[in-house]
């Protein structure tokens, strides 16, 4: 089939431009700007689609064409199973996919229905149709850099060596977030095509297929201080152990493969591309079993770096379950000659060393698209963030960086990282105030038509994970799903136009729950009714399940922003 | 703590009566009347509790004494822990109970977070605040040995006679419900005092310590045509073991033990009830192990007097599920002295047996609650629901045999199996029909104050539960669990004023996942438009969620009805 992504302008193939917003953002999601393979409805991370089949994609477009102001469609795993009279307050689709019951919340029954063409794999943003392309994740890999760089590099990458690996629809974003930050990247890809496509939009600089080239570049342009950024055709264990062979450590290491899924997300070593994809369909019990030995060695060499003084960090793929998982099955470590102590887990997650102090305050990857499909639009919403917050010295340089930097891909979008807080305005929480500030500049036409909003559904009070966004909590709540559940009921309840929830995301299957809406901004006095609700409970939502945990950060933030936490004590909130 | 139960009468604790009723019911699961351990917050089933802590209770009681008609407070686990501005269209109260990320979804983890005061076992009604006693299963226990006694029995249990055991909250229904489809019951029980109480509230007849003495009582009832029922003060297991040795063979066998939680729901045999709770506590490990041998017997005996000619059905308390886990720890069988090739599952649930052909067209316990506190506004209801729907023969019967055989606990209250049909009248369900009579009683003054309308969380479209109401569903889809997730959106979305959503119930952690919502009806128009809307989605997600699954029963209801089901194609529908 033939792909051409959303349509764009003011002309509406459905009754209202809610629903309009919903066919629009499916379409995004699917535009080949977007997706990493549309014409199997992929739009990124391992299998993460955005409608189960093209039938259902076609029924999908069908319902929304015909859904009235006061209807509600409902999609369970990608696919329309109804369709009900509701009230121009509630959401106009809810979308649940990928859930299963906890016993059997793992991939070998998830397998087994997809097969079936039972369930789908909606991955965090594919499934939610939230997906804007690599330009989605930049922003939070930039955030995440930085903060690194602010806790071990006073402030700056310049300089700096980080070898990662992965350069996929997420993944692509790590060479231009390093570079953005000064510093210099070396990424591992095994597929030729994808660190081409990395380069063609300008996220990735070069290409080499030998390690030691790509050492010996990146090292001169770090000695030089000049920011850099090349990809290297090959398997990111392979990268780990020539760099140990040559007695070279990165100042960093991480990686984004997709990991999560051994099957369809993560390439074992020793095969070409096509001949692993043989492999897969020929004998996918070998490929997974080679997966997973890859995935060892891949570990054993990220911790051989941490030892020899690299700062280690997992990006959210749960390699360090799926290795953890896999030695119950069989001898460790691979590559070193001793048996050692390492544990897969003796490597930090990103969430817990660099993200958690900003979801106790509510602050999580917002993000907006403009269904008009023009460019001015989204610049015109990049200059009124400024004016709102003045005072953000980091927004600033993001968004001007994300300007010169960041090409559009399908519907033009823009994220930052907002929060609760009321600081500067007694009623409103920051993401309330830019929210309705859009929706302002689209009343008064400023803005040619209406945006939505929406978030990754990695923010701070919509997701439970223990391997990524809810790690090692204070209270060791980690595993307590009612937080995603209560985050999609109250975004429901306070009228969000779009209500999702999926199993899996980024670290798969039976390993989060995570929730995610959309508002959209036409310029109504509905919509700005919605939006001051919205973006309220959503971060809220942050602040009260990272102070019922007891974090300091979160308490503080309820206190200055007079966030409402039943048992919370006044000795709580003064802490 | 001394222990009251639910204010009554016309005066309000609350801003309106939408709070009032949510203080009501959760203060009517916890009457001494209603609930099995009201000074631990213990309702029924096991551990079901209607808040985590007293603390929690007072401080969810002082959340809803101030909340107004815009706001939603947020119970995680029964505990309040946020609250904030929605309208007056959204739920008041959202709750998540025991809700688990799927790897970590067992009861090791839980108990683990429930030792640390992290998490509640919620059931399915207690921490949902819509348990309205034994009285509330025992419409559903009637319903299903009524459509047991049609396929097995020419449609009477005269002459036949059950075996069963547990006579807890819900169990308690059992006898009673054999009576009064005219049959005789021997119900096993270790625990003394709950026979006792059972025979109080005029649910059970007898009380025997003798096994042989209560078949000989039983088969003397079942000569004559006698409805009888007995309560055998001893194990289950033993209960079967003592029935073949004498060659026995009840008509009917099946349990309601707690089986679905090893420890803190099912007695071993060989201890008494003292002996049993003192090694629990000193030594849980060997508790569990001993409580699992003991089902093994018991399941073993089912199975033999299924062989030799017993109807035997599951109900609903996993007890095959535990032992088919178990199975694997230890050889097999235990009672038998050969070994066999039986299994756990070659006895049947009974949803699939009895109940799925009414969940195809939305039917499920529809229940309501008179929060004055009268009798009389029941009485009022049930002539209501009689003159609604004349030509119901099964439904007069049943509502004359619970004005008869019932006593009230707590708040009076009424159940009965409604569906979505919309036959006789063109745009209403035949839930939505009654629930607008009540809404126009109360708003005429015949009845004396407001009434909820709320139901189990085994309703038709509201569960995922593959040891129970998603058994062996026809697609294989028992497991998926994005419609109960859907359910509690949508129910959100159409205006319900409580939605939960709770993770465990019945079958214990892990096992299922399901959804409950409450209507509050105090005569007005906007109780009116809610009711006409939730009572057509949520009964409509279960001929949905049927349909989905190719049940020709649902698509012949969504057609006689008009539900949509996008993807079902006219022949689907006209099959
Ligand atoms: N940190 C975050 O915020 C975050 C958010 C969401 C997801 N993730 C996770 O990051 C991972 C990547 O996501 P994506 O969308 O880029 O996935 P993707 O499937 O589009 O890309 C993965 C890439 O890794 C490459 N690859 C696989 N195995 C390899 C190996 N052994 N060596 C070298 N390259 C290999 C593949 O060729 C592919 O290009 C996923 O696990 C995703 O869940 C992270
Ligand atoms: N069929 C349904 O519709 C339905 C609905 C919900 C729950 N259930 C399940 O039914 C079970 C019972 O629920 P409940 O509320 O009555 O629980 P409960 O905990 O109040 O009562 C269980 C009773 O079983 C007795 N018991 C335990 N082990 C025994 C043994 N080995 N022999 C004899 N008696 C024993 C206990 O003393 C107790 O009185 C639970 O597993 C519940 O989840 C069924």
């Amino acid at each position: 089939r033939e792909y051409q992504g959303a349509p764009t302008g003011t002309d509406l193939e459905c009754e209202g431009w809610r629903q309009e917003a919903a066919l629009r953002m499916l379409n995004n999601n699917l535009d080949p700007e977007v997706a990493e393979k549309p014409e199997e409805l992929v739009v990124y991370g391992g299998t993460g689609r955005a409608a189960r089949s093209w039938d259902a994609y076609d029924a999908i477009l069908e319902e929304l064409r015909t859904l009235p102001d006061d209807e509600t469609l409902l999609v369970q795993s990608g696919k329309p199973v109804g369709r009900f009279e509701t009230h121009e307050r509630a959401p106009r689709v809810l979308i649940a996919n990928s859930n299963l019951v906890g016993r059997w919340d793992d991939w070998e029954h998830f397998h087994e229905l997809e097969a079936e063409g039972k369930i789908m794999y909606g991955q965090m943003t594919a499934g939610s149709w939230a997906y804007i392309g690599t330009q989605g994740i930049i922003q939070g890999t930039f955030e995440t850099l930085a903060e690194l760089a602010r806790q071990h590099f006073e402030g700056d990458l310049s300089g700096k060596i980080v070898a990662t690996a992965g350069l996929g629809g997420m993944g692509g974003a790590q060479p231009l977030a390093v570079t953005m930050n000064g510093g210099v990247c070396i990424a591992a890809e095994v597929d030729e095509e994808r660190i081409d496509r990395r380069i063609e939009t300008g996220y990735c600089m070069e290409k080499v297929d030998d390690v030691d080239e790509a050492i010996e570049r990146a090292e001169e342009a770090a000695e030089a201080g000049e920011a850099y950024s090349v990809g290297v055709h090959v398997n990111a264990a392979e990268l780990h152990e020539r760099f140990l062979e040559r007695g070279f450590v990165p100042d960093v290491v991480t990686d984004q493969t997709s990991a999560h899924d051994a099957l369809e997300g993560y390439y074992p070593a020793g095969y070409t591309v096509e001949e692993a994809d043989e492999l897969r369909e020929s004998d996918p019990e070998t490929y997974r079993e080679e997966s997973l030995e890859t995935m060892e060695r891949h570990v054993d060499g990220i911790l051989e770096l941490q030892d020899r003084g690299a700062v280690a960090f997992e990006y959210g793929n749960n390699i360090r379950g799926q290795v953890e998982d896999h030695r119950e099955e069989r001898p460790w470590p691979v590559s070193g000659s001793e048996p050692d102590e390492r544990q897969p887990f003796d490597f930090p997650g990103f969430v817990p060393a660099y993200i958690r102090p900003q979801f106790c305050r509510g602050k999580g990857p917002f993000r907006w698209v403009a269904l008009s499909g023009d460019p001015a639009d989204i610049h015109r919403t990049d200059e009124a963030v400024l004016e709102l917050f003045p005072e953000k010295d980091h927004l600033r340089r993001w968004i001007e960086l994300a300007q010169d930097e960041i090409q559009f891909q399908g519907l033009p979008s823009r994220v930052c990282w907002l929060g609760y807080s009321t600081e500067g305005d007694e009623e409103l929480t920051e993401r309330a105030r830019f929210a309705l500030r859009i929706n302002e500049l689209v009343a008064e036409g400023e803005i040619s038509a209406p945006v939505v909003v929406t978030r990754d559904h990695l923010d701070a009070g919509s997701v439970a994970s223990p391997n990524r966004e809810t790690e090692a909590m204070k209270d060791g709540t980690d595993a307590v799903a009612d937080w995603p559940i209560l985050n999609a009921l109250l975004n429901c309840a306070a009228g969000a136009d779009i209500v999702s929830v999926h199993d899996g995301g980024g670290v798969g299957i039976g390993n989060a729950l995570h929730a995610n809406n959309h508002v959209v901004l036409d310029g109504s006095d509905l919509a700005a009714e919605k939006a001051r609700r919205v973006f309220t409970t959503d971060p809220g939502m942050g602040v009260i399940r990272h102070a019922d945990a007891g974090y300091e950060e979160a308490l503080s933030e309820a206190r200055e922003s007079n966030v409402e936490v039943p048992m919370a004590t006044e000795a709580d909130l003064e802490r």
